[in-house]
């Protein structure tokens, strides 16, 4: 068999093993979104149910308007971390409404986008606690009265990215103008003076910065600069000083990821210094990515690569059974946490993004590897193949521990994110694969974060 | 053989296994003291060391002087619970050493007392975070700086206990004064008015009252009263309506305890109100027990057998793998809380105390077979038998999830309180078989409270 042959060989199976998971990433995506249609509308009160059991039915009527989808990404030891990362059901779920509806063709019917804007509406009636005010609510009864507010900004980081998704699909200037205000606030926050958010400083509690903060405003930045290009040139500076905050959680040579570190960069001491967050730092390597690819700089692509996919891939890859450990210890050490080596869906779906990605921009075929190790090992262990979308919280054998498909920690977010994702990375994939001039002439030219779709 | 001879066969087989659990309690109690003073005494800076590995290793040296020891007693779904029993690791320690060196002989050492009142001065001088202000934190830096306040009662209420207990054991009036005058504050807190505690009323936040609240005030009423007929009467009419208010949580016509119910003694809506702890109900068991012995009211002993005791335990034994679950859902339904199916140390301290106790009341053989099958199952998977002190958490097989012996929610308290009064109850026993007349004469007379020793 001729050496050219044979590249075309390769080049077929790897075609046809992209189009099988482009499938399955397709057909995933219609019956998780079908699922979140079918049971989280609140057709009395307007927005979305957040807590449904296994098959669907409502077992609590709170809304977690900032749900902690990430809940654990940064619950540290203690001092309970600084920072807690919220995910919005409600926001995120209106978010993901109108990427669906704005990105993939089949998803741009009128009913999707009505219930996008009822969401929108709740938020803009209920979220904000006391307006003019701008500090949002983290959990709502039905009827939309505040029953938490939690002192940082993730709550508002989601509200914003509801309203400026909501604006792009419906060009209504009310939902932007929410949206860059809000933004303004939460740079404000961050960047001058948090003290508006109501956490006391107290003598002992170090100088500390979570992960989480940069990430979630380089994901804003991302965002709201998507094809504007005035306001990415506003952000410009904030991206760069978010990823090189992100930058500063490598740690130890650059042998690990840690969460939390002092704000110049340096370890903190104990467990608070310690904590790992496997998840958390894939998610942070394909924002990163993101923004490499947008800034055209290849060192740091690499880098973001090495560090934040490989390394913790690495590290938090439970060897015995298979699937992310949800939080490690840097030393070694057992983590304080209860659940630390529970499996939970969200490191696993940022997992699939983010080696997705990576191969999409390098090439590299270990990363497409990975990238079917974890999808593998999560369409197995998390999908409910009987009721629909996944289950969230497995033991670390792979068991189910919880059996609740939404709840305070899970909402209409990270599995249709991921699914989405992956199905448009698949699809330009698939194209560059068919684009190919001939057999042997190499890895297909990158992608732009453009091409990637739906981030 | 006459029915005589069989009676007195029991009584001498009874004997026996009392006999024996007297001296594995007895072994066990010394064996974890040698840990915590060998390994958790900060001779630098006073104080203790709470975070310990399993061999005593320290692995952070933040002083969780408001450790968080009940962590899940009331760890709700979420909207994330209005109050949060959090168990000081220092004040806890301090009470521990001092009562066994005030109840138990074999401890009565100038090493133990010293170490007891170094810790003392740890907690005058740091604990208050802005004294005259009577608010403690919750955790400290090694040399005292407050890292963390709690918007709850939990640390004050911890602090009361170990300035009563210096006192008897010291006679020094300065620590019985902070004792009283911080009761008076949380009294004051509880009934009066909460908002100096800082924690905000939003308009959806149901008005609900987690159990931890009177109990904990229950138990303070308890530890000041013991043999203060002054302080007893003085503080008569909270007892009563601590045990009002934690009997409110019987619901459903008697068939669960509910860890949340309104103010006025209702079911709340949701997850909130269903949410169930069955170790925490045990709890409240004894100290109900101790109170309705106290009070001399056998209806009210026979009802809290029934309700804190049996049904907890026939709805949250694992019928499968043994041992306690961690949380419930009273309508079945799967927790939100990721570790509702471990196994937690203290759920099963508190049953052995809870049913050795409910049997020395009660004389019923159930309550000590249930004794027998909680001890067995605790002492076989929550020991270490290599290192010393228990295992705090195991996952829903027994397994050991987190090998830490200290952390921010586990430190010199349950276990050898469990201990202490489990030896004491036992010797109790015995001394009563001992006293019975003759064979077939019946159950001996029930011990008083302060026969039963450490609470």
């Amino acid at each position: 068999m001729s050496g050219g042959l044979r590249v075309w060989q390769d080049m077929e199976k790897e075609r046809e093993a992209l189009q099988t998971w482009k499938q399955r990433v397709e057909q995933e995506l219609d019956r998780v979104m079908a699922f979140w249609m079918e049971h989280s509308h609140d057709q009395e009160h307007g927005g979305f149910f957040t807590c449904l059991g296994r098959d669907g039915q409502v077992y609590d009527d709170l809304k977690y308007v900032w749900l902690q989808g990430r809940q654990g990404h940064l619950r540290t030891p203690s001092p309970p971390s600084l920072e807690n990362p919220h995910i919005p059901s409600t926001p995120p779920q209106v978010w993901m409404y109108c990427r669906l509806y704005r990105k993939l063709e089949r998803f741009r019917s009128p009913a999707l986008l009505d219930s996008a804007k009822a969401g929108g509406e709740f938020l803009l009636r209920y979220a904000r606690v006391a307006p003019p005010g701008k500090k949002c609510a983290f959990v709502l009864t039905r009827d939309g009265r505040p029953v938490k507010v939690q002192r940082t900004v993730f709550s508002e980081c989601f509200y914003t990215m509801a309203m400026n998704e909501l604006w792009r699909v419906t060009g209504e200037a009310c939902y932007q103008k929410e949206a860059v205000e809000m933004m303004d606030q939460i740079v404000y926050w961050v960047r001058e003076d948090p003290s508006g958010l109501g956490r006391p400083r107290l003598p002992g509690a170090p100088a500390s910065e979570s992960m989480a903060v940069p990430m979630m405003l380089l994901n804003l930045v991302d965002q709201l600069g998507e094809a504007d290009e005035e306001l990415a040139g506003n952000y410009a500076e904030l991206g760069d000083w978010c990823a090189r905050r992100i930058l500063q959680h490598v740690q130890r040579d650059g042998q690990a990821v840690l969460e939390n570190v002092s704000e110049d960069g340096e370890e903190l001491s104990g467990c608070l210094g310690r904590h790992q967050n496997p998840g958390h730092a894939l998610e942070a390597g394909w924002f990163l990515l993101r923004h490499a690819i947008r800034k055209g700089d290849p060192k740091l692509r690499a880098h973001v690569i090495s560090k934040f996919l490989l390394l913790p891939f690495r590290s938090g890859w439970d060897p015995d059974h298979g699937g992310l450990f949800y939080f490690q210890d840097a030393d070694g050490l057992c983590p304080t946490q209860l659940e630390w080596a529970m499996k939970l869906w969200w490191p696993h779906s940022e997992a699939m993004i983010a080696f997705l990605m990576g191969y999409s921009d390098s090439g590299d075929p270990a990363l497409l590897h990975l990238f079917y190790q974890v999808a593998e090992y999560t369409f197995r262990q998390f999908r409910d193949p009987e009721y629909g979308e996944w289950f969230g919280y497995l033991n670390q054998e792979g068991k189910v521990a919880l059996t609740i498909k939404g709840g305070p920690f899970k909402g209409c977010f990270h599995v249709p994110r991921c699914l989405a994702m992956c199905e448009e990375m698949l699809g330009a994939l698939l194209s560059r694969l068919a684009l190919a001039p001939s057999p042997g002439s190499g890895f297909p030219p990158a992608v732009s974060p453009a091409q990637q779709g739906a981030k």
